[in-house]
């Protein structure tokens, strides 16, 4: 039979009667003869809890020793869960990051999987086991426990599933698959069957808050079938697999993001290097700039605008402040009350009319727009915060996705 | 200077402030130039906690998953100490119990230390870190992670002391040093300098709750010298080393322990091989036997009575119960309401009018002795629960301890 690998989220896990729910998926996977590896995350608020221990002791503890504490709640998720399997009757074994061979580089707090042992896992699965693994964490060179941050457990599942060859990698959330728009904004928005990587990407990275896109981005490099699905329903979720040239629909969906901040350096000296110097300031405290529009020269200055997210303006801020001078920029401009919308769809590209299209829609609707970018599959604007609900609405509307 | 390896219970790393007090006396001691390891429990009630979430999902788990659950409890206070001591500025680093190269047996639950791989703490201590490890935990040859259970962390601080061939191993507690009775009993008890660890562990054994005698066991046989100290009062403690024969002194200590049971099997056959096959019963069920009084055979029966910890109560019934047929015993009583009073000191063997003075102080206060058993440097005596403060008393009045 198959190789299934299935990851829960916190919020599936996050008391006692939901272990057993999600015992009871695992556990009907397992009857059918398949084997089973399980990813969890770590139990509803318990990081969140943990972090705030922390804090309580030391606001800027070191990384390090962040992860050490961070790490136990996975570590408590597996154990709990093995024992609802082990209550069902059925044999399991939870692991470690370190027990499951999850090999990562040094980067404390956001270290990424650099190669997984599957020795261990294999020898379990080997016995008939269902293998709980605790996903966000693993080890570096120097035995120390590290995490993955942001998407961690996401991706822990897909990296097993990699490593391993599994037949599919099934993401349960509280959702019950990837749709058009959010529906709880757009009361019409349809759920998809499927969705190729690539569309499914540009969604996770522009705010459909289902799958991460570093979890995206590794199912696509190694292939690897992923599968969207609710923890609670037993129904069909969405597929993301590599799917052919879709033709007959330009766009799949349309997503919102708030959690975006622009920040501008007006009246920078218009000399080379400029915007290398402001985003190596940047990339240095490890701060991921998305949008980026350079206004054409006027005279011997120009402006660079740009997106962070709103968890690092503050940070982006200070550095750019610091190097104000050495930028040669005059000042520093920023706003946290912008969205960013945007369309996806891999039939894009050759199809002119969808930007065209989404950008009526906005006229119409009466939205201003304060940026644009565009990729192969997607179109991306900036807008005010206030107009952006209107503003799904009014493109799922406009390209007739309901 | 020296290397100190000091180790603090759960009450003593309970919240922050005490997380901070307990950071404060290690960094005292790092400071004087000494190389500072520091063992540390889980925080307050987190055992308990995790206990009580595990049987809110099953009963009986496995004691491997049990174990990956309870090991995270030291792991959280082991990453909030190195937190705090960051905090003060010095270097520190954590390590579980894997990470500091201890190896024990399989034992799920009550696992024994078999070597302590040292590599990593000597490197730690050699760049001057302050190393924090998680007591009551190790890893086994399966790389799965097992705890020692009761007095684990004592164990895991003298087992590191031994190892690291450390000057002294500081057992920071809720009470000052060791007593000649508890002073919530005996008003007038006194703080011993010194103690022999023969003495130590009969008083550790017989229920003066300060050092697990696993651990004093560990530090007779490593010849590690202990000290018992108060982790909020500054002033010195009790140590614990080989001392020279003490003479003068007969008697060192009165202890009482409520934490025992007793079960007579009644009317067992008289023929050879029964007490063999009892305590093979229980042996197998990991009860561990203390006083044990045999009745001289009446007829062609006799009857068999001993005592267990109160926690094994329950488990040695059920296995006698089973077995009560193939032992040829009639019947099983047992009781709960007793304590064993025991007097401690190395002058005693010599001595045979310690026995006499000891039950003449009981005969005075009109307490009633249901069994004796004595050793080297002990004489323990079973009564009724109720009179066992009276008779720490009046034994310790007897003895002129005060």
């Amino acid at each position: 039979m198959a190789l299934i690998v299935q990851k829960f989220g916190g919020s599936s896990v996050a008391d006692a009667k939901k272990l057993f729910n999600v015992a009871g998926r695992v556990t009907d996977a397992y009857k059918e003869g398949n084997s089973v590896v399980v990813v969890v995350s770590a139990q509803g608020d318990t990081t969140d809890d943990l972090i705030a221990k922390a804090h309580e002791i030391n606001e800027s503890p070191s990384k390090r020793e962040m992860d050490v504490l961070l790490s136990t709640g996975e570590q408590i998720s597996i154990s709990l869960l093995a024992m609802a399997i082990e209550k069902m009757g059925f044999p399991v074994v939870s692991l470690t990051g370190w027990q499951a061979g999850m090999n990562t580089d040094s980067n404390y707090g956001s270290a990424r999987i650099k190669t997984i042992d599957t020795e261990r896992l294999k020898r379990e699965l080997d016995s008939r086991r269902i293998v709980i693994v605790a996903g966000f964490q693993g080890i570096n060179k120097y035995d120390d426990i590290t995490t993955l941050g942001r998407g961690g457990s996401d991706t822990t599942a897909v990296a097993l599933a990699a490593a391993l060859g599994a037949d599919v990698c099934e993401i349960y959330t509280d959702v019950d698959g990837i749709y058009t728009a959010d529906p709880r904004i757009v009361k019409n928005a349809r759920k998809l069957d499927d969705i190729s990587y690539d569309e499914m990407l540009e969604l996770a990275s522009l705010g459909a808050n289902v799958l991460h896109n570093r979890s995206v981005e590794l199912a696509l490099k190694y292939n690897v079938k992923l599968e969207v699905k609710s923890s609670f329903e037993r129904i069909p979720g969405t597929i993301v697999k590599e799917v052919g040239k879709v033709e007959k629909m330009l766009v799949r969906g349309v997503t919102r993001d708030n959690n975006v901040a622009r920040i501008s350096l007006v009246n920078i000296e218009d000399t080379p290097g400029k915007a290398f110097k402001i985003f190596s300031l940047l990339a240095k405290k490890n701060i991921n700039v998305d949008v980026i529009l350079q206004s054409i020269g006027r005279g011997n200055t120009k402006d660079i605008t740009f997106t962070v997210e709103e968890g690092s303006l503050q940070a982006a801020i200070d550095v750019l402040q610091e190097n104000l001078s050495s930028i040669g920029a005059t000042d520093v401009k920023y706003t946290k009350d912008i969205s960013k919308v945007s369309v996806v769809g891999a039939g894009m590209a050759s199809n002119p009319g969808v930007a065209t299209l989404m950008f009526e829609a906005l006229y119409d609707a009466n939205i201003n727009i304060h940026m644009i970018s565009t990729s192969e599959i997607k179109i991306s604007v900036l807008i005010d915060q206030k107009d952006a609900e209107n503003a799904v609405r009014a493109i799922h509307d406009k390209f007739k996705l309901a």
